[in-house]
């Protein structure tokens, strides 16, 4: 699909120097941080308010051409790329922090608010938004991905934290889902149904976020052990006893050497825990003895507490630094990033099976999680030049995947389906795929919104 | 529409005497605790088995009869009242715990479980279902009007607590939604959807909830204020300070002098909170200190500590009956029940411009709330045989829900929509009304799922 001239001209008259057919645009569109790969869009629009994103709409609507949002790029399953053509609507230009609540815990942004940008706004109220995918993405393409990331097993992901919605929906009606009371049992929860469907309902033009006290007390600790089972076994036993972790993250022995050689810390070269409790200081403090009772019957030792706000930082930039940290560890490769999340009771199974496979493979594939939701990851380092690395790790990321639904877990605990992983759909949900189809032909009849993604292809 | 002879000879063959067309049992599933009222259903059945509902719900669709499922009768806006005939489907018998997974906090209950039997079953297991509307309703109806109740400031409601369904759709085919993992991005929150869907979408089958350690320690009290809005001042503060009260409930001085009526109770015919700390010991004191101290700013006394456990179950059954209690102060009258959820620093004004609105209309309503979460119920007794009365009950009903909205507020927190609350969807949600009714006629082109309710009237 092609953008028709008349589209594009609609196009221009609207936007002005806010549309772009120029090659560099487009093809800085066509980018992904993960090995997918597509042509790239027909143009490039950046609206700067709902009713742009709406006329947008209309205007691709009539011609049935694409509709692609884009926030920062930074999703790993190719979700913002331009399959089949179309305009992609960059939506970096619409980060307004429309209204901070602090007295009802909410704040109002567009989509193109990234996590930190919004925390920085949030830094005088004494709150903060929590859900922390590591990348500094787009509350829009958080949202839309239904991300979590290192402290949902506190305080839950973007499902829990987005009370409410304006989508601009395929015939360019602009709505709004959700409510700013912190519960409704006012029909359909729409909110949920946008949160996750990753462009392919509607395009998120604004979120009412729900908003978090800063703890009074923090306290984080790295500790080691000796094998990989004891660290994902003490998570398990950790998470069962109640522990109110505040984040629970697993690093491997791999992972621990690239955080060594990246991030100039001295870590044993065996996998980690890296903890984090948020609470009043009492419950701090007893917290963090009942989950060292537990790590030491695992055999945990080297205990690291970071104790002051400015080792913290470091602490959790290392782990958000790991992507990159793991990359390089062999140069000029490519990640083929695995997602699985489980029930606790077959996390230690999972993990050492993920790493048995990746290492009868020959690979190099650090593994680190969230733990504490039963979900991990593999990047499972590639030649991107390899087809047959790349079909080895992809191999290594279905037998995964088919393990996780073997036990009732799932094949993406926080990255989405996008491109990369519609073909385990059906195995995922059997019918219920088909009914995720009907309901977005019946939203989006033309199936111009972000076409190709997420749902079955259309009979 | 009545039941054609064909199929209610099959449904006879299929179901033998689980299937009534006799007076007793039709009349006595067109009852209702609220005081909607509806013609009884042409049938009832009673199957044991999501075959058994797929089958009634093929035998139904094939003759255009239309379907409505019914846990335990205790929901307040007429959600399982045929109100266009057809088929009530009483999920009674399927009261199986079908598998409970300590080590991963789960269970996998059929519908037709008990809140209050689930918990029985779970006492050995050191865990428990925490939502709590009240009424021992079933599970499956608890998540189809996405119920929630006294502890849902901590523990959220129905939307948190449903991991996965199983649901029979309107052509009979049966699916699953969500999985056992603690989080997933696979696509659309279906699970989300039929979470509240009110049997519109689907009959749900099988549940899979999610469950919590018993904390280790609990405390609970009951203080008073010399003025409601002292009373909810005290809570708008207590939430914004962060201490994450387990339950935080409002009683008004008529709920008061309820249950001194009815519940031998000796407390002050003043506003009182009730209030409940789980966590850790240290965390439990250091709750507790801190929410004295706030209370105290805002004038409570006679704080009395339910310190056993018998004392505390004393405390929260008389909550529970607070509905009963209070239909007691005006012997032979019915509740019109409001259901209005504001955020959070809207509820002082919304809560005392209730009391005048009742006040003036001279009729009796007592006010109680789940006001950690800004929900709050007006209970307006009136005559059942009064038309005058029921009109001006619902005027201010109708008022609350216009004011709730106007600050952004819900018309119903956790009651459900059914025909209750119906008249005001629009109000509430503009066009995204609209979008439900197109979700609704994709998955039920026949309208044969409790038709009638929640969505707008097909075209």
């Amino acid at each position: 699909m092609t953008l028709p001239d008349e589209a594009a001209m609609r196009l221009e008259a609207l936007l002005g120097s806010r549309l772009s057919r120029g090659a560099a645009d487009r093809d800085h569109h066509a980018l992904s941080e993960s090995f997918h790969r597509a042509p790239p869009p027909d143009a490039v629009a950046w609206p700067e308010s709902a009713e742009d994103v709406a006329e947008i709409v209309r205007i691709c609507a009539a011609a049935r051409v694409p509709v692609i949002p884009w926030g920062t790029g930074t999703s790993l399953e190719g979700h913002a790329l331009a399959t089949q053509g179309g305009v992609t609507v960059d939506l970096s230009r619409m980060d307004k922090v429309v209204d901070i609540r602090a007295e009802d815990m909410q704040a109002s942004v567009q989509p193109g608010v990234t996590r930190e940008a919004l925390n920085t706004e949030l830094r005088a109220t004494g709150l903060f938004f929590p859900v922390d995918p590591g990348a500094n993405a787009s509350l829009g393409g958080m949202a839309s991905t239904r991300a979590s990331g290192t402290t949902a097993v506190r305080y839950g992901t973007m499902r829990d934290n987005v009370l409410g919605l304006q989508v601009v929906l395929a015939d360019g009606r602009i709505i709004r889902t959700g409510s700013r009371a912190a519960k409704s049992s006012a029909g359909y929860d729409l909110t949920g149904l946008f949160v996750g469907a990753e462009g392919t309902l509607g395009i998120v033009t604004e979120l009412t976020l729900r908003l978090h006290g800063q703890p009074e007390q923090v306290a984080a600790a790295v500790c080691s052990f000796d094998s990989l089972e004891h660290a994902v076994e003490c998570v398990s036993a950790t998470i069962q006893s109640g522990i109110p972790m505040a984040r629970i993250e697993f690093v491997d022995a791999l992972t621990a050497r690239a955080f060594n050689l990246h991030s100039g810390s001295n870590m044993p070269e065996t996998p980690h825990l890296m903890v984090e409790f948020n609470g009043s200081p009492g419950a701090v403090r007893e917290d963090a003895q009942m989950f060292g009772e537990i790590a030491a019957e695992f055999g945990a030792q080297g205990f690291d507490w970071a104790t002051t706000a400015e080792d913290r930082a470091r602490l959790w930039r290392m782990r958000h630094g790991a992507y990159h940290a793991c990359l390089a560890l062999r140069p000029g490769a490519t990640g083929v990033v695995t997602d699985v999340c489980v029930p606790m009771s077959h996390l230690p199974a999972a993990v050492a099976a993920a790493a048995k496979d990746i290492r009868d493979s020959g690979l190099i594939g650090p593994i680190v999680g969230h733990v504490g939701d039963g979900n991990f990851h593999s990047q499972i380092l590639v030649d991107p030049g390899s087809e047959a690395e790349i079909a080895t790790a992809k191999a290594i990321a279905v037998r995964m995947a088919e393990r996780a639904l073997q036990v009732g877990g799932t094949i993406t605990g926080e990255h989405g389906v996008g491109i990369g992983k519609r073909g385990m759909m059906a195995a995922e949900h059997g019918d219920a795929w088909q009914v995720m189809g009907t309901i977005k032909a019946a939203l989006d009849p033309q199936n111009i919104m972000n076409p190709g993604k997420l749902v079955p292809d259309r009979n």
